[in-house]
C-alpha cells in the first residue's frame, strides 16, 4: 500500500459543489451591514486593517506590515479605505473596490492623517483585533481623546452571523474535511511517523479543492494527550489512539473537524470508556444548539457529562471556536461568553479528555445554528475508527 | 532546455558556509541587552509578543492569535514569558527558556492579571509592533494610566545592530541569494511567464538552503513600472526589461537582493541610460555608509543622483529597510529619519525608477556598517545582464 499522492494539475471536489465568486455589491451590502451593526452596539464607527475583517467586508487581502492600510467605516460617510500609494492598485484590483473610496498616502507623508476626520467623536471606535499595535498606537496619538475597543469585544458578532452565500461555502469546505478523512482512514499507519500522516492529511485536503492548510494534528498515544501537538517523529504503532484534527481554507472559508482512531484491533477498555464520554459530550452539546441560548452553555453541556464519568479535570480547554474566512475566530464556546447564538453562526464543538502520559480523545465537528436548533456541517462517523 | 529543479531530499549551499545554534546563553545575553537598552532609552520596560522581536530574543516562535502571550522585561526582575497553559510546553521547549522564567493562563482566566505587577510605572513601556490591538486594549484596561509606544517608535535599535553571530547569518543568506541570482540567469526567460520565473526563483532560494520564501518579484516591461508589482501571468518577450527582486530565511536571517535584466541582445537606450543612473544611485549612497551618518542621509544620496539626472519623479519609494530576523524591519533610509548608523546595522539600499507603462529598474543589495564604513552582503554583477 502507498500512501495517497496528490493530484495537482486536477483537484476535484466531490463532495463540494462550486460556489459562486462574490461580487461588489455583496460586499456592498456587507459593509453596510457593518456600520449600521456597529452604530447599534454604540460605536461611532469601525476601523478596519489588513486581515480576516478586511478580508469579509471587501475581498481585499494585502499583507499586514509596517505601512498602515486601514478601512474606516463611520455612519452617514462612504467607506474610506486608506492605502500606500504603492499598495493603490491592488485596492482598486480588489472585488469589492466598486463599494468603497481609496484614499493613498507615499513614503515620508503621516498616514494617520486621513483618519483625522474620522475619528472625531467621544464614542470607541471599534478596531480589528489584529491591527498592529505599531498603527493603534499611531491613532491614539494622532486623535487625543480618541477610544478603541477590539472587536471581539465590541463587536464580536461582525463575522459571525453567515449569510447564505458563506454558508455555502462553509458546507463545502467541511464535506472536504470530510472526505479527507474517509481517505487517511485508508492510508496505512503502522510503522509511518505523525508527520507521514500529516503530510498525507495536507496532500488530501489539497486535493480535495482547500486552497490552504492551517494545521494537521496527529497526536499519537502520549502525545495525544496533549491537545497542542501538531505532529512529530514519533513512529505509529499498533495500540496507539490517534486524535486526528485538520482542516484549511477552500473558497476563502474554513474547515476544522477531528476524530480519534485506533490502530489495531482490540483498543484498551479504558480508551473505549473515554471515547463514548466524549462522544456522549459532543453529541449533548451539539443537542443544545439553538437560538438563544448562550456559548457558555455549549461549553457546560458538554463539560457536565465529562465531569459525570469522572473525567472534568482532564477536559482542559473550552468546548468550542467560530469559524469563517478564518478557522478560529467568535463565538467562543467557553465559560463566561453570554453572547447568544444566532440563527447563521457556525462553530466548532469539540470536547477532548487528555490523559497525561497516556492517550487523548477529541471529536469535533463544525455546527451551524438554524432556526429550530443545530446543524452539522460534518458528518462522518463518530465512532472509534480502527486503521492499520 | 529545462528550468531548474528543486532537490528538497538534499540542500547544498555551496556558497553558505554552516552556522552554529544559538545558545540558551546567547538569548540571555540578547535579554539583558534589550532590557539594558530599554532602561536607557527611557522606557519602563518592554513587552515582547509573538514575532520577529520575541524569536530574536528567546528563539520561540508561536503564532500570533486571541490567546495572548507575551515576555515581560523590567530592569531588576526576572524575564518573565506569560503563555497559554497548552501552549506551556511549546514555551519550555525554546531554546531561550532557561534565559526566562514562564507563568501560564488557562482559558477562561485573565491572561493580563500576571502583567499588572510588571505595569506599574509612570514611564512608558516598549510593545512590539506587531502586537494585536486586542491584547494592548486589554492591557491599557488592565492597568489603567499605563503608557505604551511601539518599538519603531520608542527603541528602534532593539534588533538594529547585529552580533558576530548574526552577521554570519545574514552573509550566509546574501551568498545563498547571490548564488540564486547568478543560477536564475541561466534559465530561459523568453516564452515564459512572470510566474515561471518567479516559481524558478522561489525553488533556487530553497535549493541554496533558504527555509522560507518572502518574495520573487518579476516586473518584466510595463509590470516593472509598478514597484509592487510580485508576478503574474505576462508572457516574457524579447525587448522586456526585467526587475527581479527576491529574498527570504535562511537559518532564521533574511536575504533581499534586485538586479534588473534584459531580455535580448540590444536594450532601448533609454533602458541602458536608466540602468547607469540607478547603478550610480546604489552606488554612491554604498559608499555614503559610514557609522555617524543619519539613516535619511543614504536616502538623500541616491535620491541626488537620480534627480540630478532628471529621473526624481520616478523615484517613488524610500531608498532602504533594515533586514534581521525579519526581511522588513528598522532603521528605515528615509526622508526624516535622523537615527545614525552604528556598526552593526544591515540594512537594504535599492533605488529604482519606474516609467509608468514602460519599464522598471531597481538595485539593491544589503550592507552592513563596519567601524569605517560599509561592506555588502550581496555581491554579484550590478551590470544590466543579458538573458535569453
Amino acid at each position: 500500500m502507498t500512501p495517497p499522492q496528490p493530484d495537482t494539475t486536477n483537484r476535484p471536489t466531490p463532495q463540494a459543489p462550486a460556489v459562486e465568486p462574490l461580487t461588489a455589491e455583496d460586499f456592498g451590502r456587507r459593509l453596510e451591514r457593518a456600520t449600521t451593526a456597529a452604530a447599534e452596539a454604540g460605536l461611532a464607527g469601525l476601523v478596519i486593517t489588513p486581515g480576516p475583517d478586511l478580508a469579509h467586508l471587501t475581498g481585499y487581502q494585502p499583507v499586514r506590515t509596517e505601512r498602515f492600510t486601514g478601512l474606516f467605516l463611520t455612519p452617514g460617510a462612504d467607506p474610506l479605505l486608506v492605502v500606500p500609494t504603492l499598495e493603490r492598485g491592488d485596492a482598486e484590483a480588489a472585488p469589492g473596490a466598486p463599494a468603497f473610496r481609496i484614499a493613498d498616502w507615499t513614503d515620508g507623508t503621516d498616514p494617520y492623517r486621513a483618519a483625522l476626520a474620522r475619528l472625531g467623536s467621544n464614542a470607541p471606535y471599534g478596531v480589528s483585533d489584529g491591527t498592529w499595535a505599531l498603527h493603534l498606537l499611531a491613532l491614539q496619538s494622532a486623535v487625543p481623546g480618541s477610544r478603541f475597543a477590539a472587536l471581539t469585544d465590541a463587536l464580536p458578532m461582525l463575522r459571525a452571523v453567515k449569510d447564505a452565500d458563506e454558508l455555502a461555502r462553509l458546507t463545502a469546505a467541511g464535506a472536504a474535511a470530510d472526505e479527507t478523512y474517509r481517505r487517511i482512514l485508508q492510508v496505512p499507519f503502522a510503522g509511518r511517523t505523525e508527520d507521514d500522516i500529516a503530510a498525507d492529511l495536507a496532500a488530501l485536503l489539497l486535493e480535495l479543492g482547500h486552497s490552504q492548510v492551517d494545521f494537521t494534528v496527529v497526536g499519537s498515544g502520549p502525545n495525544g494527550a496533549n491537545p497542542h501537538h501538531e505532529a512529530g517523529g514519533r513512529t505509529l504503532v499498533t495500540g496507539d489512539t490517534v486524535v486526528l484534527d485538520f482542516g484549511g481554507l477552500k473558497d476563502g472559508y474554513g474547515s476544522d473537524t477531528s476524530r480519534t482512531v485506533h490502530l489495531g484491533p482490540d483498543p484498551d477498555p479504558e480508551v473505549l470508556r473515554v471515547h463514548e464520554v466524549v462522544r456522549h459530550a459532543q453529541q449533548a452539546a451539539f443537542e443544545a444548539v439553538r437560538p438563544g441560548i448562550a456559548c457558555q452553555e455549549i461549553d457546560r453541556v458538554a463539560r457536565a457529562v465529562i465531569e459525570e464519568a469522572g473525567y472534568g479535570a482532564y477536559f482542559i480547554h473550552r468546548t468550542g471556536h467560530g469559524i469563517g474566512v478564518t478557522t478560529h475566530e467568535p463565538p467562543y464556546m467557553i465559560e463566561g461568553e453570554q453572547q447568544e447564538l444566532v440563527p447563521g453562526m457556525c462553530f466548532s464543538i469539540e470536547p477532548g479528555v487528555y490523559l497525561p502520559g497516556r492517550f487523548g480523545v477529541r471529536i469535533e465537528d463544525i455546527v451551524t445554528v438554524t432556526e429550530t436548533g443545530g446543524r452539522r456541517l460534518n458528518n462522518t462517523s463518530r465512532d472509534l475508527a480502527i486503521v492499520h
